[in-house]
C-alpha cells in the first residue's frame, strides 16, 4: 500500500525502479558506437533528483497507472530533461563545466560527443515512449512530449533566456520564460503520468494542469533563491551564476523575501488544486512540498 | 494518374506539396521566439534536394499510400535530415560555413541559436508523425524515426564519423559508418512511406529494405566522387572538404573509377530489389537512377 508508506521509502522505491529502467533504456557501452554511449550513460545515470521521474509516478496515483508504464514515462521525461542540460551547459549556451557535482559532458568527453549525446537522447525519449503503451494514449504521449520539448516548449524557453541576458524583464515576461523552459516538461511529467493509467475527466486534467503549473514556477522561484544562498558544492552546479551572468530573475525581480513568499503561495496554489483527489494526491502533495522545500 | 506523368513532373508535384506541407508545419515567424522560428525557417525551407521526402512519396505507390499521409512521413524525416545538418555544420562538428548555397545557421545566426534549431527541429519531426495517423501504424512510424535518428542510426553513424577523422577505415567499417550515418534515415524515409499506406507482406518489405539499403551506400558512395569531382559553387557546400579533413571516403578508399563502378552496382541492386513490384516501382526506379547520376 503506497499510502502507508512515508515519502522517503516511497521515493526510494519509486528511484530504484527509475534507475534500472534508465540503466535498460541506455545504449550498454560495450556496443558501438561506444564512446557515444558511454557519454549517454554518464550524463544521466548516478546523478540528479529526478524530479520528473517522481511526478509522473505521483501523478500516476490518481488514475491507478501500473508501475512498467509509468517507468516509460518517467524514463522519458528524464531523458529530454538530461539532454537539455547537457546542451545548456556546452560553451555557446551557459558554458558550466560542473553539473551533479561532476564535469559537464563536454568537459568530461568533448563538444561534438555532448552535441551528439543530446541528440541522441531525445531520440531515445520518443523511442522508449512507443515501447509502453499501446495506440491512441501512446501516441498521445509522443505529441505531449514532443510539444514540451519543442520551440514552443521547452527549447523556446532556452532560446527566450539566451535573449534575455542583460535585459531588464516584467514579471510576466520572466513567467513566461520559465513556463516554457522548465514548467513544460515539469506540466509533461505529471500528465505523461497521469495518462498512463485509467482515463481522465476534464474536470481532473484541469486540476493537474494547475498543480503542474504552479509547482513548474515553484520549482524555478526556488531554483532562483538557492542560487544566491546555496555554495557550489551543496548545490552541485555552479551556484551564483545567474548574477554573474546577469540573467533576470525572482530573486533579482522580486527580491529574496518576496521570492520566497511567492514560492510559498504557489506551493499552497499546487496543494489546493489536487485536493479533491484526496488520498490518491498523497505523493502529488508530498512532492509540492518537497520541491519548495528543498535545500539544493 | 502518376505514372502517366515524365520523372520530373512527378518531382514537381511532390516537392510543392513538401514545400507547402513543411512551410505548414514549421512556427510563423510572428510567432515567439521568433528569432528561433525564423532561425528553423531558415534551416529548412528554400534548399535542398528532398531526397528523403522524393523517397517516401516513391515508397508510397507500393502501398497506394493516401497524399497527406505521406506528407506527414515526409516532412517528418526532412525535419530530422535538417536538425542533422544544422548540428554537423557546428563548429565543434564539421565547422562548414556554407550549406545549400547560404551560409550555415550559426553563422547567419549565432551557435546557440543552431543548437536550439536543431533541438526543436527533432522535437518538431516527433509532433508531426503524430497529427496524420491513428494509432498502431502511426506509433510504429515514430519508433522507426527515432530508432533511424538515435545513437544506433544517425547520431550513432554521426559519432563514428567523428572519430574515424583521420584513421584508416576499411571498406567494411565504412560502410558501417554510412549506413549509420545517412543509410538509417534514408532507410526509414522509404519504410514510412511504404507504411503510410495499406499493409505490406514481410516478403515486400524485404524489397524496400534491400532497395534502401543499396540506394543508401549508392547515395554516399555518389556524394564522395562530388566532392572530390565538383567545385563549391555547383555543391552548394564546401567542396574537398573530405580530404582536406583526412577524413576516409570511398573516393580514398578505392579511388576514383572502382568508386563509380560500385555506384552503378548500387543502382543496379537498387532497380533489381524493387523489379517485383512491377510499375508500381516506376518512382523508385526513377529516383535510384537520379540518386546515382546527379551531378550535385
Amino acid at each position: 500500500m503506497p499510502e502507508a508508506s512515508g515519502l522517503p521509502e516511497w521515493t526510494q522505491g519509486v528511484l530504484q525502479q527509475v534507475e534500472d529502467a534508465l540503466d535498460l533504456a541506455l545504449p550498454s557501452v560495450t556496443e558501438a558506437p561506444q564512446r557515444l554511449h558511454e557519454a549517454m550513460r554518464y550524463a544521466v545515470l548516478q546523478g540528479g533528483k529526478r524530479v520528473r521521474p517522481l511526478l509522473a509516478f505521483a501523478a500516476g496515483e490518481i488514475t491507478g497507472a501500473p508501475a512498467d508504464r509509468l517507468c516509460a514515462a518517467a524514463v522519458a521525461v528524464e531523458l529530454i530533461h538530461a539532454y537539455s542540460l547537457v546542451h545548456d551547459d556546452l560553451p555557446c549556451m551557459d558554458d558550466d563545466v560542473l553539473r551533479r557535482g561532476k564535469p559537464t559532458v563536454h568537459v568530461a568527453f568533448d563538444e561534438a560527443t555532448a552535441l551528439l549525446v543530446g541528440d541522441a537522447l531525445q531520440s531515445l525519449a520518443f523511442e522508449v515512449l512507443t515501447q509502453s503503451m499501446a495506440g491512441e494514449n501512446a501516441l498521445a504521449q509522443v505529441r505531449l512530449l514532443a510539444e514540451a520539448s519543442g520551440s514552443r516548449g521547452m527549447a523556446g524557453g532556452q532560446a527566450i533566456d539566451l535573449a534575455s541576458v542583460g535585459r531588464m524583464l516584467t514579471r510576466e515576461q520572466l513567467e513566461q520564460m520559465h513556463r516554457a523552459k522548465t514548467g513544460a516538461l515539469l506540466r509533461a511529467a505529471v500528465l505523461l503520468g497521469a495518462m498512463s493509467g485509467s482515463s481522465m475527466s476534464e474536470t481532473d486534467q484541469a486540476s493537474l494542469e494547475t498543480y503542474a503549473r504552479a509547482i513548474g514556477l515553484a520549482f524555478q522561484v526556488v531554483d532562483d533563491i538557492l542560487d544566491v544562498e546555496t555554495d557550489t558544492a551543496q548545490l552541485g552546479k555552479t551556484a551564483g551564476k545567474d548574477a554573474q551572468q546577469n540573467k533576470p530573475t525572482y530573486v533579482s525581480l522580486l527580491g529574496l523575501d518576496a521570492s520566497k513568499q511567492l514560492a510559498e503561495t504557489l506551493r499552497l496554489e499546487a496543494l489546493e488544486a489536487v485536493a479533491a483527489f484526496g488520498e490518491r494526491a498523497l505523493r502529488l502533495t508530498q512532492l509540492a512540498d518537497l520541491i519548495v522545500l528543498r535545500k539544493h
